[in-house]
Order: structure tokens, then sequence, then C-alpha cells
């Protein structure tokens, strides 16, 4: 039986987190969970799991909650997150929360001994050589959600570092992929938020887009994989079935396929190293594949360069991209000015090597809000 | 340093083996090696090895080898290639020797302590019950030196048998695959010998076209991997560049992929567990899958049955093929009578369970003979 902590319970990584405990109950159980606004969401869960712990969004209705479940510690916000990493039994933390409020719990769970099933891509991209510092420090487990990592993960597992040519990881090319950059001049919200291949929450959805999505990725894979930039290529797959590949340096290639279901990439991370049973079986069917355009998608050239780089860059690259998301999803920019906000913000700023923590989450909280304060108004 | 013994050192996979050999010069030892019938050949092979036992095909020019190369012990015909396998070094036996003739050394091998890099389908396929028992009993290492089945051991290496759903091995289609079955009717040998994708031996390529070499490696599958039929597909991938796949009971599908150059699967096993650095990087391109169409390829259904049947009917099934096809690369048979000379052998045998390996072989020479018989005086 393994212990569950799910924060971001009520988003899309967190709903079928939950279907995947409450398909294995022998397996798992869900000891803490971090809730959202919707009470009927959060009244299912609680109903359904009974947890030890959970944090809810606000102070507000925390006795009414306290009252109809007196079993269950509730705790509120940012610092309940934190009290769910640090709950005093060993687990898999899983961390679905949505942007850069991720990181903090991550580390913080790290710390208390849990290993980590990461789903938000903030917090490596943000404090990667950090987190593989604590991850070292403490011989945690870190397993990545998300079905590009995933699937490189299981083509290197147990092989040399020294024997891989190049990891590659797919992208589908996001909702326009078949638009020239002149034709997203005019793109809404809602032709953004229809992704061909995955159902996934709005920030991802815009991000894969943008193909920012990819670029956060290929910085994870860095500081997950332990390889260097130039070693880590992207590639168009519009079927999105090939997740990921690592070439060998014996002219070998291994890839792993899948459904396009993020509850494979999850219960693969609660279950490792074992495997569940999920008999989705998955027909082969034709399959394509085309170089990337880093014209098309200025955005992942850009993370490239931003990862390299290193430092608070990262950190400013994705604080810019969260909040231009922010601002597009509410109708306050147009599709096109994510691009050129993150660009801009990277260009301007001046970059510092070897951040602390704090720096990093300031950094992130300072730019976010001048963005939102420049473009908010309008 | 490993020592080689290389049984087939002038046909296809010999001589590329050979070259791996000469790349890898600090890693690998040529020790003994079967000849052919070609003398350029042959002399090229002993001035650029030293051998210590090589094998001629016939007594006739022993003296004129001893002569030229007296460092070297030669030996000759069936009994010489025993003489390389008994040789009393350790190291790796590379079988690449074409057709049943095969089966005897990897037992001698085995039985003399060496581990096996398998080319010779006809091993497995014959006798494979009783190879598995002689790798048991003389812990010995069984690596398949070919391509599908190299694909599918790196997709399952290190898992649990148990959470296999099944493994897939992918076929061109061979020189016909576009092909009705009428328009076989008048299929010459040059048209038969004019593989799509690989550059291989005359038996493999015609065994490619009726599809009789797919179900030869979905047998040795099932003795490699020790999976049930039920659990081993076959589909058409004209490509050829997924060699075979692996799905599991969690979704997850592990493939693997590789230009079509059979060096590399050679090199996979010689270099075992580590891998060798070829750097030859396959671009990405579509890839086509179709299902497998037994109605046109009804050789490989066969092999089906004949493999979950066992007993003698493989090795009948075996030598009615390798008769069959060297019929029709002498011109004495046509293409489609290759199908009907193996279907009768087959129908018509009365099987027998557990046969013995004297019974085997005893079988398949018989076999053969019988048919050469029959037809070859047309």
């Amino acid at each position: 039986m393994k212990n569950i902590y799910l924060l971001g319970a009520t988003g899309s990584i967190g709903s079928q987190t939950l279907d995947i405990i409450l398909k294995q109950p022998k397996m798992f159980k869900l000891v803490g969970a971090s809730l959202g606004r919707d009470d009927k969401k959060n009244d299912h869960i609680l109903s359904q799991f009974n947890l030890e712990i959970a944090c809810l969004r606000s102070d507000q209705k925390k006795h009414l909650y306290e009252k109809k479940y007196p079993k269950t510690l509730f705790v509120v916000g940012d610092a309940g997150l934190i009290e769910i990493a640090k709950y005093p039994k060993p687990g898999i933390c899983v961390n679905a929360l949505s942007g850069s409020a991720g990181l903090y719990p991550t580390i913080e769970a790290i710390k208390h001994h849990k290993d980590i099933a990461l789903a938000n891509k903030e917090t490596l991209v943000m404090a990667g050589d950090l987190v593989n510092q604590y991850i070292n420090d403490y011989h945690v487990r870190l397993l990545p959600v998300d079905s590009e990592h995933a699937a490189i993960r299981q083509t290197i597992d147990h092989e040399d570092i020294d024997d891989i040519e190049k990891i590659v990881i797919t992208a589908s090319g996001g909702s326009f992929r078949d638009l020239s950059r002149e034709a997203l001049e005019d793109i809404t919200l809602e032709q953004a938020l229809s992704h061909p291949n995955w159902s996934m929450g709005p920030k991802v959805t815009i991000d894969s887009a943008t193909m920012m999505n990819k670029g956060l990725e290929v910085i994870e894979a860095h500081h997950l994989f332990k390889l260097p930039y130039r070693q880590i290529e992207t590639i168009l797959h519009q079927e999105s079935l090939v997740h990921g590949l690592t070439y060998f340096k014996d002219g070998t290639i291994k890839a792993s396929l899948g459904q396009n279901d993020m509850r494979i990439p999850i219960a693969y991370a609660l279950n490792y190293p074992k495997r569940s049973r999920n008999n989705q079986q998955m027909p082969l069917v034709d399959m394509h594949f085309k170089p990337m355009d880093f014209k098309r998608f200025p955005l992942l050239k850009l993370a490239y360069e931003v990862g390299e780089t290193g430092g608070l860059l990262p950190t400013v690259m994705n604080a810019a991209n969260e909040a231009a998301v922010k601002l597009f999803i509410e109708g306050k920019i147009k599709f096109l000015d994510i691009e050129n906000i993150v660009i801009d913000q990277v260009k301007s700023f001046q970059n510092i090597m070897n951040p602390s923590l704090e720096l990093i989450i300031q950094t992130d909280k300072d730019v976010q809000s001048s963005i939102i304060e420049a473009y908010g108004k309008r």
C-alpha cells in the first residue's frame, strides 16, 4: 500500500490521478490532497476518500468543511500545500499544480522524504539544479508524469548514459499546427483551447499552441535525464502516438508509444517499478514525422537558448509566459502577444547565475506582477 | 577481449560480422571460422585474421591451405563445424550458417560453454525446446542476431514477463508485397531475389517473399522469449524501420527502430551488455503499418499452427521449405510451388512429440531428400 499526496486534485491531471487510485484501491491510499474552488468537486473527493489532510484555496468556508468532514485536517492556501508536503507519513507526492506555485511544495516534499511524481513542469524549469541537489541529498525518487518524459525514461532505464546519442521529444504541433504565423494574428481563445490530440488544462493547451510547452519540456528533460541541450531534440509528430525516443550510439533507437491518455504515464509513475493493468490496446496506424520548425515556433528556439544559459533566465521566461497566457485567457492580449511578451522579458533581463530558491520564487512573482500590471488594465 | 567463433564467415551475415570485428580490434579476436567455396574470399579472411582453426567445405584443397597458412588448424565439413564449436577456448559462437546445418554446431557450442549469437533461424525452429534446455543446463547466453528479435529483446530487457501483453514482429512484406496471389504465378528467380529493403542471402530473401521467414521468426520468438503464440503478433510495415515492439499491460508500448543494416543487431549481440559506437543516425520518416494478411501469406498462418502443435512438425515445415526454396533457386519449380510443397508435407506428416535431437536431424534429412528426389528431376 502506497500513501499518495495529491497536489492539484481538481485539475485535469489531478482527477485522472484520482481515477487510478480508485481503480487500484489495494495499491494506493490517498492521504492528502489540495482542493480547488469548486465546492461540488471538493465534496466529491472528500466523500470518496477518507483524507487525513486537505488543503483549501481560502479560509472562507473552512469551518463548513471542518463540520462536514470532522476526521480531516483542513489547511489553507500556499502554506497549506506545504503542510501536505510535510505530512509525517512516507509516500508519493503527486504534484499536479499548475504554474510556479508547484515549486516550493515539491522541495518541501523531498525534504520530508517523499518520492515525487511530477506533473508540474515549472518545478524543474525554474529550479532544476536545486531540485536535483535535494533529490540526491534526500535519496528520494523523482518520476515524471508527462507522456514525453515517462516515454523517454522508459527507453533509457537500465542504459548507460554514455551510450546515448540523443533523446527526441515529439510534439503534436498544437491547436494551430496547420496555420502560418500570419494566420495566427486573430486567433480566439476558444480556437486555442481545442487541442487536436490531448484533453488537458487550459494553460498547457495554450502552451502547446505556442510550442512553449515543448520548450519547458526540453528544459525539464535536461534536468531529469542529465543530458546537455545538444542531445535533446524535438520533432513534429502529428499523431502523438510516439511520445519519446532515444537514439543510442550503436544505431539502435528505442521509442515509447501509447494512446493519448495521461492516465498511462500517471499510472506508470504511481506503480513504478511495477506496471499496472490497464489493458488499453492501441492499434498501430500510419505515423508522420517532420523536423521541428523553429521559425514557426520561436518560443521553442528561445527555450533552448534560455535553458543553455541557465541561472535565473528560465524562471523569467516561465514567469513571463505564465503571466502572458493568463492575460490571453482573460482576453486582455492577442495570441501572438504571448510570444512578444516572453521574448521581450528574456531579452531585457539581467541574468544572475546560481540563484537561491528565495531569489527564484521572488523573481517569478516580480516578473509576473510587472507584466500583469503593464498589460492587465487594457 | 572476446574470442569469436564465426560459423558461415563467407555469407552475408558472416562478412558483416567480420566488418564489426575489424572495426573493434581491441574488443574482439576471431579465433575460428568456417569458410565457403570461394577460395578468394577464404584467402581474404585467412590473411586478414590469424585464425587458430578454420573449417573448409571439402578435403580437396586442404593441403594447399595448410601450406599457405601453417599456423591455422584446418578442419573439414560438418565434422569440422563441430570441431570449431568444441574448440577449447571460451568465447562467443556466431552461428551464421544457412539452413538446418546450423542446429548441431549450436548445441555443441553450448555444451562447450560458448555464448551463442544466433543468426541461424533453423536452430530454434527445429529444436527450440532442446536448445533452451541446454542453454539452461550450461548457463550460457543466447543472443539473437536478427533485427526483429534483437529489437524485441531490447524492449523487454529488465521487464517482467507477466507485464507483457504481446510482442509484435514487423514484416516488410518481401519482394512481392504489392502483388496479388494471382500475379505470383510466373514470378522469376531474379524478381524474387530483389528485396525492397534488406540486402540478404538468397534463402532468406525468398523466405521473405513467401513470408515463411516471418513464420520462422515467430517460432524463434516463441523459444527466445518464452511467450505463447497468441502473444506473438506480426504486422506489415513497409519501411522496415521499426523492427519489433512490445505491448505492456499498462498501455505502454516500447519499440526498437534502426536503419536496415544487419551490422546493428550483429554488433549488439557481440557487444552485449555494452553498446558499440556506430554512429549511424537514422532520420525519422513517415511510417506505415497494416494488419498482416494471412490469406495472402498462407505459410505464415501455417507457421503459427505448426509452432503451436510443436513436436517434429516445425522440423518438417522447415525442411520442406528449405528443399523447396533450393528447387526454386535451381529453376526446378515455380514460386507458388514452394507453398504447395510445404503445405502438403506438413498436412501429410504423422507428428511425433518430444523428438530427440537425432530424430530431428534425421527427419530433416529425410524430408529434404524426399522432396529433392520427387521434384529435382524435372
